[in-house]
């Protein structure tokens, strides 16, 4: 869609009033979601850690909720501020991944910090508190129901304890252990929401989006989509066709959407986290605030409900999301505060004779922006990304 | 240079200690620099903080400093556990510059509480704080000695009262302007560092890099060199320039470069915030962290012992810059504890048969990686900074 | 695929004869193709000539067969020493594109001219000579398979009355002309090949690359396939989706493609045509001789036996296609006497010492090579080409 | 320069009438240039000829003369026609290339066959005929002027013989052998145009284009300038600098300019022929024609007056010229007839409706299109290309 042909359908830059919290009442999501809410996730909390130190690449365990627990604080505070109705625990369960040798800190103590931080912010600023469980270990050897359920309670006991507000099982790869985990997660009489990590070449058995949507309904969750791995465009191309699944079957659960913040047309069905970048040069992949307002408005017109983001989405661009859905949304997140949502100040200078800012005090101006790479020695697309004769005819 | 090239003269991953802070003794930095240490400066604050939602674009003004002192003294502490020796006070003094509509503090409580913070930081982690002076407004419309040396000392008055530990006269343009606020600086009895914004063409004047070096070290600034507005490796040509011409009249002064995080080869001598994607596109722009460590090396190599960040550097860069230099800086930062500094971890997943981690726990992967854009819309170069044939010529 | 998957898949410069011509008994296209042949087609014309300054842009009218035969003669001899099996006649026939006014020739005087050139180069070459008929206008305003059988029957015509060796009908964008086309070209008893301008999105109904396919098997063309408007990888993909929809009838019939010589993954259903670069600057888009080559392997191992080129395609690539089938083939064309095909020379140059040629003498340097543009200001893609959603989050 | 600006100094498409051959007068061209017109000269003859199949790459030697006359006499009037007033003689001497084993010509025989062509085009269109010479092998292993003579008076024998209207001096990359080479040419009595194959960083010794320009002059060559080896806009730069110096000297030869028809920004000092794509993958970087006009118009700009092309520039780059400067040099070439000149057949087709051809047809669309590649898998610039750390500053 081109910048004009937005202009027709959006709003300008509505006069809206900033979003008061109201601690008591929002903590139920489905009841907001059923009122017609547009509810915002918050971003990364592995990727932006490591980047700010607290974090170890490679490992990426949350020890820092117990040794730097301000450092996460911080940052759980910079989403709320944004716009993100939703905290969720720096909890990332695994009998696979070890914390660095150096930490002694067992699971349990780490996600218990994890809550209480997630807590303070939720009770200071009113979000819904959420916590994840992902896909196990075992599921990938012997596709033992039993272990796994026996794997995935214990994530989530921590969770159940501190009774939080959302189960998010996320991170899955394959259906069946999602439709497993579901149905543990449901027997905690909590909402469920379900995401997986796959694209539009379906799951790890090759099982297409259109089913893995309808089986995740049929299995009972409240709220269904993707997260992470796939850019945000091509997430909604996965989310396109889940949606057509489940219009197919006549199901309607509330649906979610929490990609990357980075753009990789070229991952094929391995995701970003295969490519040669990954982790250390990922930044001219990662997305402009301009590119995530885009991706809201898109995943809002799709129907999608739950919108955030993962691994490179930060506090900028759940604030461009809040800012875009706005109106939708009944006002502005308290972030904007200090943000130039309404390009008033760019426009200003731009008045004022500044050459450099003519045009850009304009919505028009970014979203028709293609913004430059400064990088005349990099390609656009990883060519070890597209191995296959039948990728190369559509990327290349 | 090309990564094998690299890998001869480097030592690959030294077994270094941690650093240990020794608040005490350090904060001279002239006598450290005699000392033949290299001292690391830190990032940036407007730009990060911005993101973080405490700085409005536009303004750029620090009035965060007491309206959120925690997110400032947050991102502080992430610069001086990356390896930041520097503390610098998050003041940004300008007459012509006002604060959004909304703030009702002075300049001097905005600049109390970022000496506060500094201060504070300084005390904890044991560096040297650091405030700046910035170019005056008056200088562009009538160059009048005086009136800018009253509206510079504002601005100095609040640093000295909180005995601050070195002045740094920065992103100057204009060399007649940079000598008469050296000679201002001087007087006060601390280190005086002084940065140009300039690149390779030179001053607002035309006045070329070397002529600028010279005159910069006979106004007797104790270090000299250039901050902002172009991109690590064009800072460093125009380092290069001013060594050359420092060099031609023996003068030794110190030499220190905060540059962009951006990678920015298309600016000409207009500087990076004239881009069509400042500010709120420049995402595919910034630099990795392996770029930063290669920008210190050289950085190094060319004699400069002042090196830092401006807009765009953040403290993953710094970290990266330590790590580079550990040797010569007699170990690793405190954050390196929480990042894969040897790629150990990395290598460990490769050598566990994940064979998207292969190859990548070694040094030189990272050093000869172009890393893909993820754009195949965006183009390397953006036209509109390329007026005039001359440059095209080179440039296209 | 890799270059070094390739190399093991492929034999290495095979000490190959040259194939001498032999004009007796080669016209017979089925009869070859029943043989086990590859037969190459001849490459472009019009762009060819366009550029070389006897066709006008815009009209694309063939009066040059007149005006300047020994250009167009020129032109088929070149494919012929490439390796061209078929030589094409220089007709384009259409009631609705006019010559340019200054023409005053009658189409039966052009086609009769490009006719006398074809059977001329055949009779020296020992070509067989093929003559087209083209999609109709009449059709695109009203679908009267009458009025389209008289148009085209216009233009087959002069090509019985020189009795040519093979009708194509080609450049058919809607399959029902197609199968009326088809009806008609079979009524002269000759050999026919059947060829759409159509990629992966189907035909200008939407009709399916596998229905397609099957309804000109069905129609009775003895060869099928695809030509002009897409890039070579692109239209593979159309092919690979053709012969599954022929597979899963149990139909065999010869397949044939004649792709476009220019990179255009961003054309979505629209076809080369329409993008900004048309027809004047799309010199960055064109093949290498390497890409040919790559087109001909994997055309070759898709089972096409008829594979040739259309607009862009120039000489050298075709004869680097009948290079890379030599030993399929039987032998090296009479132009590789004059080309490097089994890069021994560029080999003893670096062999000799030239720096700038170590390596150049493999087959796998080439085969791995990609590339570069040489122009910074340049995007891969055009993102007016992919106006909507579903494309962008595929290809940006 | 930007569309828009151009479009203020140029004017726009001025009806011309076509140019009439004038053979009896024109074969002169220090008359001419006296008299005030811009001289084209022709395009590559070794890099065209061996795409269509008559020149064999790696050796790049001119037996088609002999062998295969009619293509090389083809090229020769195809250039004519784009507009070429002058026709160059296909010899290529040297004595340290040797012809392809199984050519049995001697230099002699090849070198008459060439003078052949090129006399009879000049017969029939008018053109000037032109003779070059080139660098020896024997000044790079020895620096003796008898021998470098010696090898120089054998490749110019046959054109004195011959009788040919220019010898120009070419391809030489070093000012001392220029200066011998001059003398030498000088000594015929014929008119003598010396172009060194230089980039902006100059000679192989390291003198600089002004001061090669002033020593050219002095050696008393009548026309001054570059040819080969540095795309069109480089070169340029080269002859901003040549005609910097020649003016301080207060020197006022003619100025020629033939450069390659690739874009190579990354060339270094090295030339294009140490590129990676070299020579078989070189079709993205070659110029459009739109570029072609744009080089012409900067050249004329530039006080150019004889303007040409050599590697990688075919006859619709040397038309376009042609057409560039119709007004300046009273009128259009004889094939423009077949080109789109004034581009009214686009218009026309825009203006019927077609929305794919709407805008194309003015000459502002084409000078401020920026083409794409296609190519999402390539990047601008080839990294092995800038080694050093001096050029990544400008070029990363």
């Amino acid at each position: 869609m081109t910048g004009s042909q937005l202009q027709m359908i959006l709003p300008k830059f509505p006069s809206c009033s900033y979003l008061e919290n109201n601690p008591s009442s929002k903590q139920n999501i489905l009841e907001r979601l059923e009122g017609g809410e547009v509810v915002l996730g918050d971003g990364s909390y592995c990727a932006t850690l490591e980047k700010r130190g607290y974090v170890k690449a490679g490992h990426y365990t949350p020890e820092a909720s117990v040794e730097n627990p301000e450092a996460v604080e911080a940052l759980a505070y910079e989403y709320a501020r944004a716009g993100a109705d939703i905290t969720q625990t720096f909890t990332y369960y695994s009998r696979d991944v070890g914390t660095p040798d150096d930490v002694n800190l067992t699971c349990g103590e780490i996600n218990q910090g994890a809550c209480n931080i997630a807590k303070k912010i939720a009770k200071e600023k009113g979000t819904i508190v959420a916590g994840g469980i992902v896909q196990t270990g075992v599921f990938s050897t012997k596709r033992d129901k039993k272990e796994v359920h026996e794997e995935l309670r214990e994530g989530l006991e921590v969770l159940i304890q501190n009774d939080i507000d959302l189960i998010i099982v996320e991170f899955f790869g394959n259906i069946i252990e999602m439709e497993w985990a579901i149905e543990l997660a449901l027997s905690y009489n909590k909402p469920v929401a379900a995401t997986m990590c796959i694209g539009p070449k379906g799951d790890t058995d090759g099982v297409q989006p259109e089913e893995c949507a309808v089986r995740m309904a049929r299995a009972g969750a409240h709220i269904i989509g993707t997260n992470c791995k796939f850019d945000p465009f091509i997430s909604l191309e996965t989310m396109r066709r889940m949606k057509a699944g489940l219009d197919a079957e006549n199901l309607h659960p509330y649906l979610m959407c929490q990609p990357l913040g980075f753009r990789t047309p070229d991952v094929n069905h391995f995701g970003g986290f295969h490519l040669p970048e990954f982790p250390f040069a990922m930044e001219p992949r990662q997305i402009t605030r301009i590119e995530a307002a885009q991706f809201a408005r898109e995943a809002y017109h799709l129907g999608i409900r739950v919108i955030g983001g993962c691994c490179g989405i930060e506090s900028h661009h759940i604030r461009a999301m809040a800012e875009e859905l706005a109106v939708e949304r009944g006002g502005l997140p308290e972030g904007s505060r200090k943000s130039d949502h309404d390009l008033s100040t760019l426009k200003k200078k731009g008045d004022m004779g500044r050459d450099e800012f003519k045009m850009k005090g304009s919505k028009e101006y970014w979203q028709s922006l293609i913004p430059c790479t400064g990088r005349p020695l990099s390609s656009a697309l990883n060519r070890t990304m597209n191995p296959e004769v039948v990728d190369r005819s559509v990327l290349n």
